[in-house]
């Protein structure tokens, strides 16, 4: 938590924010070890950054006396991710991951080679992707929340969704044997799609570059799907 | 478990190689939902890789026929990987995504930010470390196993063996911060430092550079170390 991240509610006046859930203030007291007195990083979500005191600390809440939040975050990457879903575990990784990286929009896609049953992972709930989000905003000092879709069929996705946000984007498809290694550092609109544990099927495949993807590899290692999305989103950012 | 990796030991001729371990008979089983006469991906430790035919799958064993262990592990790359300790769990994530992405030179360094509790985990004995590594071969269908080694203190290790190896490497000190951005696409021998959440202390970082390391940065994005690790390795190579 190199950030506290504030909702709109948190602020009570122009001066003052308190915190008052225990994930947070376990962290404020166990990892920073805050007294009062302390300055820390706040920034409100979707808004500015700026530093606050700590005026107070105790069981039930914390609360700062806020200086100036005059800084904008850091830049969002111009990408939109498609990612196949993955088995929850390496999902909520992933979320972090991706949102720590800068990623703003986030497509959750069914493929033949994610297992139906995740889609009913507790993880896919509303509250718990918005708490891996958080959490990877608050890792990165970043105060814009991703948007993220679930996307629980392939074809009317590929046929009636893919085709509109290829409009203003460069479509690349990461996915083993593909003739092109995964070009650096582009700057443009990207739409990048990443496949499950296990790849993509070959219709898959072919539906995918048939509507504009161009294909992609990073070299002939396989990769977790965790690390293959931190290192594709590195190489080509 | 991508590929089936091999102990000497483990081929019993030319043409035969038994699995005993717990670990692995599960996953051919569960994962893999192996049986007998599908073909698997083989390889030996330290040596070639290639195909066998599953000719036995029973509670203590599998059997395999080999076909031919003709072919090489994919290239390594060019880095010794200088890392502050992570924390237990962080470490273990740690060495499978760098043993994955192809580093054969590992060094686990103490630093001023590293809790000193971190160094009697059990996630640093030798078997443990080789199971974290084995991981990432098999992830990587790679057979070659990095090099790790322990640097408990940071001024021995700047000051005596830093010198050597960066005698024919190109150093870089990832952190933030620094002036110049981590460039992109280099192909030659390269030592990396990393430090730990919470970054390096002004003191060390002076004492790495002074060692000859150039500073370099990812952005103003503060990552956790694995994501960081991951990056900054696409990036670079």
């Amino acid at each position: 938590m190199n950030l506290i991240l504030l909702a709109a509610q948190d602020l009570l006046d122009d001066h003052c924010a308190v915190v008052r859930d225990p994930r947070r203030l376990r962290h404020l007291r166990e990892v920073h070890r805050a007294n009062v007195g302390d300055e820390l990083t706040l920034g409100v979500v979707g808004g500015k950054l700026g530093r606050g005191r700590l005026t107070q600390l105790d069981a039930d809440e914390a609360r700062f006396e806020v200086d100036r939040l005059d800084q904008s975050p850091p830049p969002p990457l111009p990408v939109h991710l498609v990612l196949a879903l993955p088995r929850p575990r390496m999902l909520a990784r992933s979320l972090e991951h991706v949102t720590a990286l800068g990623v703003k929009q986030i497509t959750l896609l069914h493929t033949r080679r994610v297992e139906k049953s995740y889609w009913q992972s507790p993880e896919l709930r509303p509250e718990k992707i918005h708490q891996h989000l958080v959490l990877g905003l608050e890792q990165a000092r970043d105060t814009v929340l991703p948007e993220v879709n679930l996307a629980t069929r392939f074809k009317p996705f590929v046929e009636d969704r893919l085709p509109g946000l290829l409009e203003h984007r460069r479509g690349l498809l990461a996915h083993p044997g593909m003739r092109d290694a995964c070009p650096r550092g582009i700057d443009e609109p990207t739409l990048l799609v990443i496949g499950p544990e296990g790849g993509f099927i070959p219709y898959e495949v072919e539906r995918l570059l048939e509507a504009g993807c161009h294909g992609i590899h990073l070299g002939g290692r396989i990769l977790r799907v965790e690390t293959a999305v931190t290192a594709l989103l590195s190489r080509l950012f």
